[in-house]
């Protein structure tokens, strides 16, 4: 790398996955649609993946204030689908179907550049996933998209979920790197101001699409991060690799 | 899979990697010998690479017994290191010579068969490590020889060594498997008893050079594992794969 501001000491990146690296919204749309190709029970799919997205902050909350025990994602997701299916009225679908349609997260498809700005950036650095999302769902993920991840750190190892200072901590624990050795990689300015709260280095990759063609994500206040990119080819860029 | 006695059941393969993935008996020696070219400073590198490897089970054990408090593979192959320097008069190595020569673990040379072999397993089955190997040293491993693992699985997020059953134990919990679902693939019996106590199912493969060429490790008692193979090819054949 060719670079200034400290970033010459970047050793590794971290990358948020759920929006950032994937496109959980279309996803989600899309395994439902087949869903309802299937078995004939309709449903309003956007209005179900926003839904179910809108869930997992209030979720991982309890689990921070302590009104749930350490619960993994797959379980937080499931326990969000059961409301969903009595919202969105899907009682016929069976248990095996609800089952499946849970694992959705576990196949999701990356945005179009994901791949190959993974690729190249792994010439130069280690790369790893930094996600809420449990080992398996990660692993899964990973396989079924081809994510080239040097290292998968989950949430689920740390027993917090992110923008949880200790989960970054812990990331750069397991990673024997000092955090400022670290560049936290996201679509979203939470997660990498408690990043930089901790001492990493950021870059945030616009992600306009994440809801939807319609609602596209206002430009956010973006001072303060040491990157700023359209998608990874251009961060790959700006990492000089 | 076309498999009998519940091994179509198999969903994930565990490796264990010093001596199963990786010849750390070689790597060692060649990286002892690199050093004494650049340094002028001689070593019998074999036997440094016998005790650096026999001491690994008694520090261990010091963490097993709480004589130390949790200290990751790295700390412990640094405290041998510093043994071994006295024993083997390598004081004139500078502390920068020593750090770097403590990392020849993160450098480990894989068996001739090993990457093909992965590949192969890889298409049917996840293929995790699961090693004593701090995470880091593990992810520095996989980048540096191009093991292809779907998920690196480290003592070091349990806090205890293998062959401690909560090790395995922790290895299903986090892939979201019972442990009949899993296969443990190593070089050592010790390793694979446990494994099978744990549930899991048990693969041995043969590293006859493991500490060199003139001490041939002895057919074991190898009745009761699931699968016994010459290397990991054979392993994939057997798989099916």
């Amino acid at each position: 790398m060719s670079l200034d501001g400290g970033l010459v000491e970047v050793r590794a990146l971290t990358f948020d996955v759920f929006g950032t690296v994937v496109d959980w919204w279309s996803s989600i749309i899309a395994e439902g649609k087949a869903l309802e190709a299937k078995t004939g029970i309709e449903a309003n799919w956007d209005a179900v993946a926003d839904r179910w997205r809108a869930c997992y902050a209030p979720y991982m909350d309890k689990v921070r204030k302590g009104e749930l025990p350490w619960t993994n994602l797959d379980s937080l997701h499931r326990m969000i689908l059961d409301e969903i299916v009595i919202e969105f009225d899907l009682g016929r679908l069976s248990e095996e179907e609800i089952v499946e349609f849970n694992l959705v997260w576990h196949r999701m498809i990356p945005w179009p550049d994901a791949l190959e700005g993974l690729e190249r950036i792994r010439r130069s650095s280690t790369i790893a996933a930094l996600s809420n999302g449990n080992v398996s769902l990660l692993v899964d993920m990973a396989k079924h998209a081809g994510l080239p991840w040097d290292s998968i750190i989950s949430a689920e190892v740390a027993r917090h979920y992110k923008p949880d200072a200790i989960v970054y901590e812990k990331a750069a624990q397991l990673l024997r790197l000092k955090p400022a050795q670290l560049m936290m990689v996201a679509a979203h300015v939470s997660d990498l101001k408690a990043a930089a709260g901790v001492g990493f280095k950021t870059a945030f990759v616009h992600r306009p699409l994440e809801y939807g063609e319609e609602r596209r994500v206002p430009e956010s206040e973006l001072e303060g991060f040491d990157l700023v990119a359209e998608d990874f080819l251009e961060l790959a860029s700006q990492l000089g690799t």
